[in-house]
């Protein structure tokens, strides 16, 4: 009955917590109530909230000097809020270009009148790249370096941590938190939309170093301000309380399935069988170089493609949906978040292959 | 095993509704998927957004030159929104002050460095009345006049529309929405947080007449720009997929039930019997002059405020829950929108009275 979904985003969540909230939909924790339909200041729900937030900083180890913020809007909110709530007009920030998302975090900060220094661009390899450490220099002055450790487009990644001197780095982890364990210390915010490894869409997840508070502009609308959402435990307004209760159910079965590390070897699993299929054919093809290949999101195009079409309804057919590549690039994309278990990654090379063979 | 849920928000949803989304939780129109887990640019989620604004359309029978958006954030980011879309700095925008919420959106305007003017301002009842039509003028020079029709705190409501001259009107709606027909050609923007009568919280729906696009100011986050918002089908960024389909869901069930004329007539009967039962009570009282009176927030205070937690406790253990009043009113409050039946007030009314009739 369930698919294999290869969606970028929105994307497969574990069937678990989908069937968790599915059993308790009219009627949560023996409440009469939809969690839905409770009140976000309610014990129960203040409860479900705190339980997300913990389990989050378990998984993470989130240093204590950190707020944990449940805002909304998605990733595309926070390409405006970093600027508003980091920089006064006219500082300068820096930045590096390594695909299609970096370029809108770019637009967007410019659009909040801040001086923008693009420290590495890889638009000349096609953003088939990621730029070595030694490539580029971040200003003394900068108020931060902002990046994209993944970009889902392209299907680069950075296998590393950039370093910017003095300047906290800003990372936009909408596709890549919880596929990994990473160091918190190492980041002054970190932000991600949760509909790819976090649950529906309609909630962002922040991470902010406290040092980092209390320096926005006036004009940063409310709900946008760290510092007003850390002070009020993200309630200055209504959370979207069902995608923070369903994050909850998704960390509760990454705890029970081992942890990051465990999501870490699956994804490198994952990744790896379908990037040794792909490299092993002469019918399929990635452009990316080697060691900026995604763990998540694998772009991968036909030799001849007049035959996209046709792949997509067989794969359809076998149960393997969304894998047309976005627009820009074309051809196909499997994007494998922790949802996506080994065994669908199987299926998509056992077709590739079959399909492969026909022709 | 379902309670009568009197919370002002998140507030109760129409079972059918909840029932329909749990039955396909996991699997949705076949397509092994759950809602939560398609693109939102896939084709069956487009129809189904697309479906959603047909209903809202067809409910409040929304005239062509007016867009309908679905943003995040809540009605407090539109508190933010409407002066960064309406004005440049500096303009003149004049607000009604009924309660808390028309308060904050104050807050927020004078925020945006834009000169309120609040024409009418009713603190000195103790928010228990509304401006009668003739107290108050708008000045010509206005980018627009907001006031709030429906205080939830306080229970004032407004009967009628305002005029304001030449300005065109923007009315937080977040708790009045749905709850009777209304004429949407007298208003420039409307704006809701869905979570009383329109779903899950994480939604707000924007309706905004054409003329008024096209002013927002360049520093306007993208995701809160009501112009890059409708020229994207509310898609410049990802969705709240799930609260949009729930939202269809429940406009489905609205329809069903009789449309528009049918809430209002419901939601007249319950308040009506409820204020009834008020008045003719030595026991419990409402301090909101009669001609203010709202119909979907009741607040009544008991006449021996020590009997409280006893009043509280006795409504839970009989199904009757989130009776207690806002912190800053105290007291009592039953939040009434379309989802709760006749009987549930029925049921709050028989225990109303058996509790009196003890002490």
């Amino acid at each position: 009955m369930r698919v294999y979904n290869f969606s970028a985003g929105p994307a497969m969540l574990p069937l678990p917590a989908l069937e968790r909230a599915q059993a308790e939909l009219t009627d949560w924790q023996g409440s009469g109530m939809s969690v839905m339909e409770v009140s976000h200041r309610g014990k129960a729900f203040i409860a479900c909230a705190a339980h997300a937030e913990e389990s989050l900083r378990e998984l993470l180890s989130i240093p204590s000097d950190y707020r944990v913020l449940f805002l909304q809007g998605g990733a595309t909110a926070q390409f405006a809020a970093i600027p508003m709530n980091l920089t006064a007009p006219g500082a300068k920030v820096a930045y590096i270009k390594t695909g299609q998302w970096s370029g809108k975090a770019i637009a967007a900060a410019k659009a909040q009148a801040v001086s923008v220094e693009t420290v590495a661009d890889e638009s000349a390899s096609g953003y088939t790249t990621v730029p070595a450490a030694d490539q580029y220099v971040v200003p003394a002055d900068a108020a931060y370096l902002h990046y994209t450790p993944n970009e889902t487009i392209g299907g680069v990644e950075f296998n590393y941590v950039p370093e910017a001197g003095g300047s906290p780095i800003v990372a936009d982890m909408s596709s890549t938190i919880l596929s990994q364990p990473i160091d918190v210390s190492r980041f002054g915010v970190i932000y991600a939309g949760a509909q790819k490894n976090m649950g529906p869409a309609g909630l962002a997840v922040v991470i902010v170093r406290d040092d980092l508070l209390g320096r926005a502009r006036p004009t940063t609308p409310a709900v946008m301000d760290f510092t007003q959402m850390a002070a009020s435990g993200s309630m200055l307004n209504t959370p979207p309380t069902f995608s923070i209760y369903l994050l909850g159910l998704i960390l509760d079965w990454i705890k029970q399935e081992g942890g990051l590390a465990e999501m870490a070897a699956r994804n490198q699993a994952k990744s790896e069988a379908l990037y040794s299929a792909i490299d092993s054919s002469s019918f399929y093809s990635n452009p990316v170089v080697l060691d900026a290949r995604s763990r998540l999101n694998v772009p991968f195009t036909l030799a001849d493609p007049s035959l996209d079409g046709e792949f997509l309804a067989g794969g359809e057919a076998a149960g393997l949906t969304n894998l047309k590549g976005h627009r820009s690039v074309g051809g196909m994309r499997a994007s494998m978040y922790n949802a996506m278990p080994l065994a669908g990654t199987k299926a998509l090379i056992d077709y590739m292959e079959a399909f492969a063979r026909g022709r």
